[in-house]
């Protein structure tokens, strides 16, 4: 009768980092994040099938103070030759093509989301609704080669920051995937955050390209991002490199940050790895920095590299 | 040597509330509750058996922002031909009971539990063991038709509210289920919240009748409610309606509130179903509403419906 | 492609305490502590193992009212002929040792760490590094007989009470056990605490003998600890007793508790045990008491008894 596959991810690394002082750590989630998760899936018949999804975060370095939450996604779905239809928590469009469009997956210390916020959220505003939105449901077209495309709405429920309306078109073949995305975000009762997000990757073999372009436009203030990438197979070893620009404009426009990261992860099987990777943060004058860690003072740099090994089950 | 199940119900709908001012939300269990658990029995010979559970709820709309924890159930019980000895937290007979006689086996927008409390909780007072008990030691007589009975003890271990005792004898034959119980919940030192259930559900086939009647004592304050309820199975799809009335007496005899539901429910499998669900309540003087969302002035009405999709595993 | 087991342990006891005023009790961990985990171990080829490992603790009396957290550990590993490197939380060599040298497995009423602190932690800070260390990084030499040793790091990442630095070295061959363990944790950000730990296990069939040997030295304060301890197999009975001794010098020169435990186990199957435990503790003039509950005057006494079951899957 159940039906159930526990699954997940532990990656753990030792770190450096040097946010003005250095300062060593142990840090989760360096190469993809840790998590466990329960999914399923039933076979009503007739081509229509039911989903569901759990998964939650794991600090695996310090044993998760904040308990176990299913945060990363917690989904219902109908599924057939429609496509699917899902209701609860989930990335959205913006956060899948952030995710799909940079070399490092925005995750670990090289992730590009950090440069994605240049702006200052408005007194009694909120942000929450960035990559991930509760309250959601979200159609996506079927699967497979060509077009898809998703349409995605989150409820607001009256709290700031929850609201989200957004979708996704790409196009799939060979080594080929492009994709734009569009996503609104509430930030305060009266001012939206308006996400615009568009690139590809080519897969060439040798290398394989990363390319990604976005603009934000959050009340007086906006910015745009330029993200850069390559990733380069050898045998085990995979080398990774990319280049993140952010530009601040209108009420912003003395902002502006640059990050530039470089990533070896060594295959042990399709499962373990051992990774390192080298990231560094340079900001006009707002306090982005690799990781957490020791206060940084405006405009300072921030860098730092981690030596991690990761398995999924 | 492992021998656990791994279980639970993922549960959401989309959903209009009107209490005062209208929200449009996405709600979690709508037709029964979200959970996830894991659950084992062990045969210890001759006739005896292990059994451990612990069962968590899950917000799957926003991925339980609150944490995993196991207050749904957990427990560790020895089972035998005598019956159960269960040690840990469950739902109490009180709870049970009220579950039992809900045709809407009291959850989702139509669950009879929203009009069991019409009194306020004294002023430093606690009324938390409602429908489960922590460090409760249970013991239920063996399963099977005929009469049953469940004796039922919580320490307060010195918080106000955590105390229950109580009990329920019951008689199951064919088509009919009748079940009294008593239950006495500390509210404040010197008070005692002391509730009467009984009621019965009779299977007719073409119709499922419920009927429940229950008085609560609290202090100064009582109250009585009657709850009637119906199914009706046709093919695939079961519908349900239910109408609860709830009379204050003692010093909140001004106090009285109504509810009435309906239901339908399609069962795609044993497993998924698809449902929708309509409640209104109307008020004399205090703030009972179908769903949380919206303040509710004093007196006014609430009324909303949903539309969900159910998946167990 | 998935390869996770599932395990832990139910641990309720129902519980007596007396601290100056006496409480009836449903409590967790009498035997052993109550838990839930995943762990998994894939097989990398050429005797390399990756090992993962994930558990909380679970109150099963109240379904763990603070959340699922997998603070007793969350540990990622490589394992070979070297050895085992692991990153995550986990036991710390003190810990570990305490643990092996108390008959009792540090668990529960009769629990040999409530007598390892009679000094105060100083103004400003923590002592949270007592048994387990987050952010840590270990290497444990090959398992096996002989001799064994465990070398072990644990960042502070700039908080206090979480840096640790530890090791230790043991024999094991037979019927014997012999341990030597070292570990300094931060206080504050001057004072370290100093724990050197030894002792050994003997079995000599009709009865296995526990001793141990501590000391800690915090700033101004030190105390010396002495914990014997015998169990005693009798068919599927194991009788258990032990004495603990803890001695204040220098600023708390003042300070001594002495404990005493008796327990008795019976073993309805490998997985499932029936147990009771009676514990005193006398002060001399800190609050040292057997278990939580009612607070304890200064230099009084404390006592309790609890019956229980475990059952583990």
């Amino acid at each position: 009768q159940s039906s159930v596959t526990v699954f997940g991810v532990i990656d753990l690394a030792a770190r450096s980092v040097d946010n003005g002082a250095s300062q060593y750590q142990l840090a989760g989630s360096g190469l993809n994040s840790s998590r466990l998760g329960f999914r399923g899936t039933e076979d009503l018949g007739g081509g229509l099938k039911a989903n569901f999804w759990i998964e939650g975060a794991i600090n695996a370095d310090d044993g998760n103070a904040t308990g176990q939450t299913w945060q990363r996604r917690s989904t219902i779905g109908l599924q057939g030759g429609f496509g699917e239809v899902r209701f609860g928590r989930q990335k959205n469009p913006t956060g899948l093509t952030w995710e799909q469009l940079d070399v490092f997956g925005d995750t670990g210390m090289a992730a590009s989301g950090r440069l994605h916020q240049l702006f200052s959220v408005p007194t009694g505003g909120a942000y929450s609704s960035f990559s991930r939105s509760s309250n959601s449901i979200s159609y996506d077209s079927p699967t497979g080669t060509g077009f898809f495309g998703t349409a995605f709405v989150a409820a607001g429920e009256g709290a700031v920051g929850n609201k989200y309306i957004g979708g996704r078109v790409g196009y799939r073949a060979g080594d080929l995937l492009a994709v734009f995305s569009y996503g609104e975000t509430q930030v305060t009762p009266s001012i939206d955050a308006k996400l615009i997000t568009f690139g590809a990757t080519y897969d060439l073999k040798a290398v394989k390209l990363f390319g990604m372009y976005s603009t934000t436009d959050v009340g007086a203030a906006d910015q745009k991002n330029l993200l850069i990438g390559a990733s380069v197979p050898l045998g085990a070893t995979t080398l990774r490199a990319s280049f993140h620009k952010a530009d601040g404009g209108g009420s912003i426009s003395n902002r502006e940050a640059k990050q530039f990261s470089l990533g070896a992860q060594y295959d042990l099987s399709r499962r373990t790895a051992l990774y390192t990777t080298y990231s560094k943060i340079d900001n006009s004058n707002t306090a982005l920095t690799v990781a957490t860690g020791s206060t940084l003072r405006s405009g300072d740099g921030s860098s730092g590299y981690e030596f991690g090994i990761r398995h999924s089950f």
